[in-house]
């Protein structure tokens, strides 16, 4: 069985993971902050794509320290499992998320991704290869599911979360929108990608919580399948 | 005085106006719909882009017919003055807006609008030029300032809206989210346009209202100055 699949994402006023050129934008403050360490500490594992990896660098850490103990002291392990699905292998072996605090890592490539890549990134993560020339996310669901990711938390960017809409492997959207207009044509939003064209093609939420935080708001979505 | 502006728009949950092809695609509800209609039935003049009426030809009239009743009997015209941006003219003498319900047109275009596009379009609307090769949009405001028009809905598109927060014009955001993913690189979202880099550029935003409408969120921003 798939695990449970939670997209987080926080957007601006206008739907922009960050600026066109890609730049991290502040767009909540220090009580989303810590809803999100709250969901982080909570999950068995955390998925960026590449895109993101290669624009923020992001560790994906649990930050509070007592989170980490609870976590220690209920037999996890401190952090949860930090994946990326990278087509191509193309994540620097520097990376933070390879580096910074303990745990494992997962990267998922395709069968495009050059061997020389592969093997320089082997000392820091675990290589798994699904699909041709992209990753196959469905197949990528199955594995975790084998592997016992129970909760699965989806950081961005919005190729990979378009990706997961597209495949039916999204259950629920925690979206926090900031007070900031950050403007531009191709801007990233929350689901890139090709997008969809046919009445049917469309995702369909359920509202399931609504609430101001921060000087932003809080939407939840529940995924209608 | 320039008006006061409001920016009206309906997006999906991932921050799209309409299907990357332009296509409108059903995001609001009835209540919203309702919502819209009171209050395109309060104000002076409704503006969109030229964008929006060669995509969805809107015919942005006041739907109710009592509400158009309450407007004729407080000395109001039947439908708020309908305002196109339209720099090089492009508006179709057939478009619905020139066409549908009574009341004044104005399109506003700039010194690149050939002279035989605009006088096809006379009959239809009072054509004002104002600016080089885009229509400036500080002027038009001033212009309609001038004219009387104290409340001013904008309809959109993302471009129109872009423009308009770039020259500091909107007092107010009103956004209903829609149940939807609509998804999609470049897909027409609330504000497109080239966007903003520096911390400075963006606009801020404070929330002043916080609703579920129908099976979707109400939002509204007063934009800061």
């Amino acid at each position: 069985m798939r695990p449970h699949v939670l997209v987080n994402v926080a957007v601006s006023a206008d739907g922009k993971l960050s600026s066109r050129e890609r730049r991290q934008i502040k767009i909540s403050g220090s009580d989303d902050f810590e809803r999100v360490d709250i969901i982080k500490a909570d999950t068995d594992a955390i998925m960026v794509g590449i895109g993101t990896v290669l624009a923020d660098d992001p560790s994906l850490t649990v930050k509070s320290v007592d989170r980490i103990r609870d976590r220690i002291n209920s037999g996890k392990p401190e952090h949860p499992i930090r994946i990326i699905i990278d087509s191509k292998a193309r994540t620097p072996p520097e990376a933070k998320i390879l580096h910074k605090g303990l745990g494992k890592r997962i990267i998922f490539v395709s069968h495009a991704a050059p061997g020389e890549r592969i093997a320089a990134l082997q000392p820091y993560a675990e290589i798994i290869t699904a699909g041709e020339k992209e990753v196959d996310l469905t197949a990528v669901m199955e594995l975790l599911g084998i592997e016992g990711v129970k909760k699965l938390m989806v950081e961005g960017g919005g190729t990979l979360i378009a990706g997961l809409f597209n495949a039916g492997l999204v259950d629920q959207l925690s979206m926090y929108i900031g007070s900031i207009i950050i403007g531009g044509t191709g801007a990233p939003t929350l689901a890139d990608g090709p997008g969809w064209i046919q009445e049917h093609e469309f995702t369909r939420l359920e509202l399931i919580h609504l609430q101001q935080v921060d000087d932003g708001v809080l939407i939840d979505w529940r995924v209608k399948t």
